[in-house]
This record gives structure tokens, C-alpha cells and sequence, in this order.
């Protein structure tokens, strides 16, 4: 068997193929937008929420053939947020992963249709694109639970709830509660929709499968803070620091950069927990948790 | 039998009634996000796709209740393009309606992230609302159209060749290019969500309501441009002239406004032939047409 970080790497290659295949080649009318969804899209993201897709697939037994779609879709949802809290009216970043972020790169108004279109073509792809091989009914649940997680009472909601909590002083829960729906429900959403694509999957795995993620994700965020405190803008390839210049609340300026570190050992934990019962089947999930805490930028 | 108007307006009512139902209450957290959703899309629109819905299915024998999801999904997808093509890096409108757009009376981020639920909510009731009677394959195929008309090769394709075309000289048949794409996909999309909505609807049939949809899509933005000539701000309910101001092409513009009276008739006449062979049933889709054409805002 391949390494773990071989194999990661290798369903990163697979992602990269899959989102250049579903999205509208540069040359099609009108060339511009296509262009600036390429761009936004084929960027070298790190594609954690694909890489939890097929990690889940592979808990489950589903093979990576079937879970292409789903992986494209969720990624489409989150670059499309990307593009939008870039926007000078939200985040105004100028780097993301170390280019011009789209309105820079393109125009503002292109990035606003950038965005808009890449949300439009994630469900489009979930109903019926050719490679899509989930059942009727599993699609439908898909597009449910992607549309939660990315609506006013998932992502979307949590960038409301962040907007809103600027400049203000949070609770470590109020912080917790803006993150669980930013970034957390369409982490959750990548591993639901992995498991969706099975069928029968039992009440309690899913739950633990959902609990892994909700970890993890919050993971994720307590490290985003923590990398904005300690590393540098060229490591990090967008601009470091920006969230405390913007009066947002961290975690380390809630509770404290040791405490942050702590909380982020202690979800670890709990995410490698959720997991016991599934055994060698998900050590890529493993991996992937490993990579969250431990990662530069 | 009710009269047509007196139908028409039932319909209005009806869809007003399922959007209150398919939003989420202004209460729910976050009640700002909430608030300015439920502002953008209850605000007395015209509500013409709805009613190209409804009519559709009764040129075809479909019952308004297995249409009203259909109907919403289709409205909110419009109402969010509005939002976005009103923003400050967009058209920069401050009236919609004749009351003030979305991010002037919320504020920009807000504005941006209504649009953006409003979508992903579009695709979720259709997926599986209680509401939503048509079969699992009928609604993957509604998805499907519904995504190709908002996305990049339909509606937010159109927003970008009339970005591009600001200043521009363009042909007629450009313009008219533009028009399909920015409006003319969604009012497509009407009429073909309620047709796919029963089943076995010929393919004749499909073109016939399709191509009368064509036509009246473009009579409406033609008779769009000419009220922006010749209205007042205060009939139209949003400022008048902009368009011209902006520089944006238009029929009057380019052909002049006689020739885009007669081109307006031109559509009026092709859409009606388009009915014929529906006969009674189809004399809301008739009303629809006329209303296009002789509206006053």
C-alpha cells in the first residue's frame, strides 16, 4: 500500500482533474467569466473538503469513481465563498494562496458572477452530470444537505455572523457558534455527502462521521487563528495578520494563544475518538485531522 | 370561469403565500440575514415567472399545487440576480420597486450574502421541500435546468456580456444575445420547470411553450428598454434613464424606439403564434404575453 501522504496527494491530482473537467472550458462565451471561474477555481487549494470526501468514501468502502462529483461540488461551494468574502465589501483581500484574489486578478463585478456561477454549477453537477452515479434519491439528499450547509442557516449564515461580529467582543461560544456555521457546515456537508453516496449506512456512523468533521472543522478555524497570529504572509500566501487588523475576533485574542493551542489539541482528540470504531478503514481521515492541526498555512 | 386578471392575480397571491412558506422566518439566527432575505424577495415583484409557471401547467393540465415549489425556486433565483445587479459594483441601483434596494437599506456585505442564500435555497426546496410532489428524476432534471439557466452559460453569463458591453457598440444581434442569456434563461426555465413537471410532455409541445417563451423574454426587455425612455422614475419604480445614463445598450439605442415598437409587436405576434395549438387552455399564457407587452412599469 502507498503511503498515506502518497495517496492523499494522489486524490488531490484526481480533485484537480475532476473540477477541470466540470467546469466550462476558457474558450466558452462569455471567455472572460469562464476565465475568472478557472482562475478562482484552479488554484492549488489545498482541497481539504474533496480530500475529506473520498477519505470518508474510503471509511465506507466507496470507491473515488463515485464520489467525484460530490468532491467537484462541495469545492465549487467553497471557492465560490472564497471569491465572495474576498470582495472589498467583506474580507477586501488582495492574496488568496498567494495570487490576486479574482477582483483583483479580474474586476469586482466579474468576481461577484464568478461566484454566482460556481454556486449554480455545484448543484447542477449534483442532479446530473455524466459521472455522477449516485441514485435518484441519494442525489436529492445531497443537494438538500449541500444547500443547508451553504445557506442562510449553514455557510452563508456563518459569514452573517461574522460580518455582524466585527469590532464587537465575543464569547469563546459565540465564536465557536460563527465558525460551527462558516466553515464547519460544509466540512460536515463533504462528509455527509460521501456517506450518502452508500447505501445503509448506520444511524451511529454517520453520527461519528458527523462529529469527526464538526472537530475538525472547528480544528481547522482554531489553527487559521493561530497561523494569523504566528506566520509570516509569504508562508501563509495571503496577507497575515488581517483578521486581528480587522477587529475580528480569534481565538487567541478571546482566549488567549496557549489556550488556543490547547483547544486545537483537545478537537484533535476528539476527532481521532469519533473514529475509533471504524478502525484501519479511515486512517486517510486520520491523516487528514493530523495535517489540519499540524499544518504551516 | 374567473375572469383572466382576476386569475392572474390569484396566482400572485398564491406564490406570495409560498415564499412567506419557503424563506425562513425572520426570527431565525441570523435575524439580520433573515430580515433583508425575506425584505428582498416579499416586495410586490410582478412575480411574471411564477405566473408563467402556473399558466404553463394549465396549458398543460397541471394542477397549481404540484407547481408552487417550481414557482419559488424560479422567483428566488430572480429575485437574488436582482440583489447582485443592484449592487454598488454592478448597476449601482438605490430603487428597486420603488424602494430602496437591498444594500441600501441593509448594507453591501449583507446585500452580497442574500443573493447568495437566496440561490442555494432555490435548489434545496427543490430538491426535497414537503411541498415539492413532482418525481425524484423530474426534480433532478428541474435542478439541472434550473442551474444551466442561472449559470454561466445562462443568466450570470448574460449579466457578464451586459458588463462587457457598457460603452460598447453592439449589433442588434448582440444585444439580443445578451437577452437571452441574462433574462431570457430564467423565463425559459419557467415555463419548462412546469413542463417537466408532468410527464410525457411532447417534444413539440416542449418547443412550442419554449419558443413562446423566447419570445416574450425578449419582448419583455425590449419593452424594458422602452419604458426607460419614455416612463417617469416614479411609474417605473426605480430611476428612470439609468440604462441610457449608464451607457449601457439598448433597443431604442441601437435600432431606435419606432423600430423597438415594431420589433416589441414583432414578439407579441410569434408568441401567440407559438400557442396555437394549445387552443383555451392556453389563454393565461396569452394574457401573460399581452400583459408584457402593454405594462407600464
Amino acid at each position: 500500500m502507498l503511503n498515506v501522504r502518497t495517496r492523499l496527494q494522489a486524490w488531490q491530482e484526481r480533485i484537480e482533474a475532476v473540477l477541470e473537467d466540470v467546469l466550462p472550458p476558457a474558450a466558452t462565451h462569455p471567455t472572460k467569466l469562464h476565465e475568472a471561474m478557472r482562475y478562482s477555481v484552479l488554484n492549488g487549494g489545498k482541497r481539504m473538503r474533496p480530500l475529506l470526501v473520498y477519505a470518508t468514501g474510503e471509511a465506507l468502502g466507496i470507491a473515488p469513481e463515485k464520489l467525484d462529483i460530490q468532491a467537484a461540488a462541495v469545492e465549487l461551494i467553497h471557492v465560490y465563498s472564497l471569491v465572495h468574502d474576498d470582495l472589498p465589501a467583506m474580507d477586501d483581500d488582495a492574496l488568496r494562496r498567494g495570487k490576486p484574489t479574482c477582483h483583483k486578478a479580474f474586476d469586482e463585478p466579474t468576481a461577484i458572477l464568478v461566484g454566482d456561477a460556481l454556486q449554480a454549477l455545484a448543484f447542477q453537477i449534483l442532479a446530473t452530470h455524466p459521472r455522477m452515479l449516485a441514485l435518484p434519491a441519494q442525489r436529492l439528499r445531497m443537494i438538500e444537505q449541500l444547500g443547508q450547509a451553504a445557506g442562510s442557516r449553514g455557510m452563508v449564515g456563518g459569514q452573517a455572523i461574522d460580518l455582524a461580529a466585527v469590532g464587537q467582543t465575543l464569547t469563546e461560544m459565540e465564536l465557536e457558534n460563527m465558525h460551527i456555521h462558516k466553515t464547519g457546515a460544509l466540512i460536515r456537508a463533504s462528509v455527509l455527502l460521501a456517506a450518502y453516496s452508500a447505501e445503509g449506512v448506520e444511524a451511529q456512523r454517520l453520527q461519528q462521521l458527523d462529529h469527526f468533521a464538526k472537530c475538525i472543522g472547528l480544528a481547522f478555524q482554531v489553527q487559521d487563528d493561530i497561523l494569523d497570529v504566528e506566520s509570516d504572509t509569504q508562508t501563509l500566501g495571503k496577507t497575515r495578520g488581517v483578521d486581528a487588523a480587522a477587529g475580528k475576533p480569534t481565538y487567541p485574542s478571546i482566549i488567549g494563544l496557549s489556550a488556543s493551542k490547547m483547544k486545537l489539541q483537545d478537537l484533535y482528540d476528539e476527532a481521532m475518538n469519533a473514529l475509533v470504531s471504524l478502525g484501519e478503514s479511515a486512517h486517510l481521515l486520520r491523516e487528514i485531522a493530523e495535517f489540519t492541526v499540524k499544518r504551516i498555512r
